[in-house]
């Protein structure tokens, strides 16, 4: 014998299989503190030499920020200004970013679903933005408005999602002017969890924080916040008015914005991981410093969006050693600068909810709970470089992340004295089934994946050949079924539809449907 | 816009790609140098509990072992015996362990394949053991010679892998009682990597190393180690006659052996993490102690295979956070002792190559790498909890180890000057691909998976909507219609192959073949 090709099967007692069905059913669980040491592939001097490239990218090369206000706040702020071309000298940029505070307290419409983000405080949330689904038949086709209320019912329900986000999926069938409303809405009706806040334009931005007004009440909002604007930027070194202009409306009401450089390793950055992250952190940093600008004190969160390109098809890739490596360097540089910092989870290009799918997930989902990442958003879902999201993959993901979550929690202490007086009762050649330590401790010793398959092939076969893609849509369909709306206030809620109805009234709708922005 | 769903697919040119097309191709990747920093989850109070808490065992539980010779060998070193329970004191076990060395080289056929291990050196070798595979039409039957002698190819051909291991599959064509001469003839003979040697019996494993002797010289495998022996123990505290003969075998010959606890998580351990550790590290800390009773600084491994048990079902399970957490743990207990360490990669129960597969094998891939671990055993082709190779996996996993291997290898700063200058020339707004940096960098600064599809869905489904379990197995195909056997020394190959005549004529050849260990 040498490894045992497949262990032996041993069954656990009756009280065991009964109290393993009677588990309690929580839908949120609480903001991760990962407990993991950060992975750190540089040593301070490299982390000096990335910050003294990047200050020397703000002093010479310059960012060019594509909208008149905001290059007259930073002509304001004492940065030259030349054309659109904005030089950031490096103690302005340090005094600027010195004011966003590293950690802060999410608020969520059940104040239970609070979440500190920040430090080591850590939360995930689901993907967004895709223009077609992967619906409960594994069907490919687009979105709905009842589609996206699916998945924010699903985000309600999972229990590592955090936040509820906002467009996970882009209802087609509303106009392109009137959908941030009803995403909006739907956010904040189907969960009382945190959600996200669209950026479309800085108007569409108004909209979202005058409905989060009333949800919360106005000056709360001014004190607390309770949702999230994403602004990308344009890398190389260029940030357009759409999202200059969400990220006033956000920072001017206290919310968080993500200031995220959009990076296309190779494409839109140098040919080089240090050269990359450079850049990008120069980017981060000219808007970071922007949102000081716009309001001192704001919260505000270090971004990006990463992929790297293949140079033979062009296509941007997921899942790859230098992606991990970019976060684990990304993550120092945030640390270095004390301020919270997002990543995207389980992003990748497989058409299917297929072996790459998992593969690149789970690489990536590692590779940002060892990174020490604050925000993880595109938690599940996520599939075909985002152009789909898959109801399937929605599920696993969302367990994979409660696994990562497990992880990031370390090893559990507590019981240790007693575990190893079990050693001693058993001693050589015996086993833990009927011990009552084991009896005890079994539910939250060992994670079980619900949607891992781990039986006999004998066994999966008898019960059908069920492949996780059914097995997961099951589990989506049992979910829908058991889901209960959380209570929104009724005041509120005729509130919020009043809001719609006459914004609906004001803003023209737009002549076609079926389009993506 | 938001987060962009679909990046913008822009062409590098010509040459970029006519460069892209001319790659050399390596056979193997030197031994990899893991750069990152391990992931320690225990402080050093937490490392020396664990530390008290196995010698604790192993002073006053004891450890069972089921032979007679090793019950005389212990009593000889000074250890309390009775029956068949060894009570090792603390002082004897620290006293016996000290002689094993940190680090070691392998020796392999091509000089230039030889292979560091220890600190911060590790290896890829490809699963072993299974008793089915899932062939080149993705079809799962026995494995016969000829389909082992297939892995053995497509392990010399794929550059991550750093060895043909050995019984990959089982060849069900051939006497239980032979296999071992042909299965490490084939190993031998299809490639020039180093391999494994069977220890299914003490005689086996006499015939692997006459055949090493053979192969290397006698005189030079008593002074370098050319393979690696796999020792189960039987947890709890367990170790039997035939492992400990093979164990015999091959440190008296100055081989080195993984001394591998089986651990069943919850089933032949505590239902608990840090118990579990404590307990397969005393296993471990046993037979390596009881190898340097054997041979004095015999070069030896501290090994485990680890899954955890579903209590719901009995099921092994893998890719699970606490298999993870345990990963790290035991890294730092093998540094603690400064011994190299043995770890199992890609481990999984999906039944076929899907999803489930692909989160397993990724999550696990990662966390060995983040630990530190030294010989990543079973790094391609594991599925089903080992019961069969799967031709695809094996070619997907082994891209995968390639991939792990450039993220271990850290970010590369020798071009980052150069790197950087590329972001002043090309300023906000532009692009990077036509760059001379981009044009020299491209190749080395972004891995570029090729099992890993990340085109549109239109453009997939025009070139046929191939999946990855096809894709790969067209790469099988082609590696091994590219195979070129390595040259074997004619008059050792003769000896060789008379040495095997002589032993098939003298031992009795089972009556059934189609039965696995």
């Amino acid at each position: 014998m040498t490894d045992l090709a497949l262990a032996p099967r041993r069954r656990g007692g009756r009280a065991m299989r009964r109290a393993a069905r009677t588990e309690v059913k929580i839908d949120m669980l609480p903001g991760l503190t990962n407990t993991l040491p950060p992975v750190e592939v540089m040593d301070a001097e490299q982390v000096t030499r990335i910050d003294a490239a990047s200050m020397d990218i703000l002093e010479n090369v310059g960012v060019q920020f594509r909208d008149p206000i905001a290059l007259a706040d930073w002509k304001q702020a004492g940065a030259k200004v030349v054309n659109e071309i904005v030089y950031l000298d490096r103690d302005l940029v340090r005094e600027l970013i010195a004011s966003i505070p590293a950690s802060f307290t999410y608020h969520a419409r059940d104040p239970q679903k609070n979440l500190h983000l920040g430090g080591r405080h850590a939360v995930f949330v689901p993907m967004t933005g895709a223009p077609y689904l992967r619906d409960l038949d594994d069907v490919r086709r687009n979105p709905t408005l009842d589609d996206l209320a699916m998945f924010h019912k699903l985000s309600h329900m999972l229990p590592a999602m955090h936040s509820s986000a906002h467009h996970i999926v882009e209802p087609m069938d509303h106009p392109i002017s009137h959908r941030h409303l009803r995403i909006t809405y739907s956010s904040m009706k189907h969960s009382d969890k945190m959600f996200m806040g669209m950026t479309t334009s800085p108007k569409n931005a108004e909209d979202v924080l005058d409905m989060c007004a009333i949800l919360f009440g106005a000056e709360f909002i001014d004190s607390h916040p309770v949702t999230t604007g994403n602004c990308n930027g344009n890398s190389p070194l260029v940030w357009d008015e759409t999202m200059l202009g969400a990220m006033r409306t956000f920072c001017r009401r206290n919310q968080p914005v993500l200031c995220s450089p959009f990076v296309l390793g190779g494409a839109n950055t140098p040919a080089s991981v240090p050269a990359t992250v450079a850049q990008l952190n120069a980017e981060a940093l000219s808007a970071l410093a922007y949102t000081q600008v716009i309001r001192k004190g704001a919260p505000t969160i270090y971004g990006h969006y990463l992929s790297t390109v293949s140079m033979k098809s062009g296509a941007p890739m997921a899942g790859t050693p230098e992606i991990s490596l970019m976060n684990f360097m990304i993550g120092q540089m945030a640390r270095f600068y004390d301020v919270p910092w997002r990543t995207s989870n389980t992003l990748g290009g497989a058409k299917t909810f297929d072996a790459q799918a998992g593969y690149e997930s789970a690489a990536t989902l590692s590779a940002v709970l060892h990174a020490g990442a604050n925000y993880i958003w595109h938690s599940a879902g996520w599939n075909e470089a985002g152009m789909h999201c898959s109801v399937a993959k929605f599920i696993v993901d969302a367990e994979q992340c409660a696994m990562g979550y497990r992880m990031a929690e370390g090893p559990k202490w507590q019981d240790f004295d007693e575990a190893l007086a079990a050693v001693g009762d058993i001693g050589p050649g015996g086993h833990y089934l009927g011990h009552d330590h084991t009896q005890a401790n079994f539910q939250d010793a060992f994670f079980m994946p619900q949607m891992f398959d781990n039986n006999s092939i004998e066994q999966w076969a008898a019960e059908g050949s069920v492949e996780i893609t059914e097995r997961a849509l099951r589990q989506a369909r049992k979910l829908l079924g058991e889901y209960q709306e959380p209570m929104l206030d009724p005041t509120k809620d005729e509130e919020l539809r009043d809001y719609i109805a006459r914004r609906e009234r004001e803003i023209p709708a737009a002549a076609e449907l079926n389009q993506t922005h």
